[in-house]
């Protein structure tokens, strides 16, 4: 098989599993029912990855790594860091709502990975956190942000945003464009007037 | 056995099993160690539930019903609106912080459940989110709030609190009642100048 076709039937492969995971959880998942939904034998299926446990590795590491992707060069970029702040949220918003079953599969199945998998993902997840917490430092010493308490206030809009994965649908009634605005207004504007 | 001993370990099984359930997951737990973390026999253990989904239930339904009994009188309190939301909040974090397992259980293994369960659990989560709508809709309403979407303000809200399960540990250098602090400040002032 060429380079380029086992890459499209990898992609194929991380999407399928991703939704299944998703849905019935990563324990109650069997590697027949994935091979069920792209439509190839089990013996095939090792072509791609070693076990299932590879597979949900392989989904939280492509996971990160598409956020990261997406996230990094706005920090670095050289705007001002409220600026900054309201690209990398409307940016997680709308990275995580194209890949919801893989991020959420990322977010609640890392108890499933070996202890050395579950250290891997965990040290993209603290970078990614970093990056948060950066920009929200940035905001504090250039006196855009009162004098916040920086972690907590990460954590806060992390988990206002990773939430996404308990409540949107991609058919529903908002494009998640329009929740990043949503999002981004509600952290950098206040609800008061 | 007394019905306040009966109680006792009844509650006491619910706390060892969300702790079970959170750590390894509810597949991945089985009704023996459950029975070894609280020292009694499998055998023994039909007098409390029916099954390990009926326990699940049970720590859902107790969860819920928990955060309910705890916020639903604030929103019925004569306070100004913003006060209001700010002692909800504030409760919320606290609630969830002393339940952490029970709490993290309900959001994680929902899925889990029979449908009809489900359906149970939802019911709840519904009128859950339903004070909390109430409250920002009243915000709106007194003008205290700029005109906000309040279906996703109430999401996002939900959302920063209830990502505490991911990261809260009882013995980490903050207690619940700062975190609540933070989270209410946060929503409620802007962390802009």
């Amino acid at each position: 098989m060429s380079q380029k076709i086992l890459r499209l039937r990898e992609a194929e492969l991380y999407r399928a599993a991703a939704s299944l995971f998703n849905k019935y959880g990563y324990s109650s998942t069997s590697m027949r029912q994935i091979c069920r939904a792209i439509g190839i034998r089990e013996s095939s299926l090792y072509h791609y990855i070693r076990s299932k446990e590879d597979l949900l590795y392989h989904i939280c590491d492509r996971s990160m790594r598409l956020s990261l992707k997406a996230v990094e060069p706005i920090l670095c970029s050289n705007s001002r860091p409220d600026l900054n702040l309201k690209r990398m949220i409307e940016t997680h918003i709308t990275t995580i709502a194209e890949n919801a079953n893989e991020h959420s599969t990322m977010l609640k199945e890392l108890r499933s990975l070996s202890p050395s998998n579950q250290r891997k993902i965990i040290k993209l997840r603290d970078r990614y956190e970093a990056l948060f917490r950066k920009v929200i430092e940035n905001c504090v010493k250039k006196r855009v942000f009162r004098d916040v308490n920086v972690k907590i206030t990460t954590l806060a809009l992390l988990g206002m945003m990773n939430w996404l994965i308990h409540w949107y649908a991609p058919d529903g009634p908002m494009k998640s464009e329009e929740i990043a605005r949503v999002f981004s207004d509600l952290f950098l504007k206040r609800p008061r007037r």
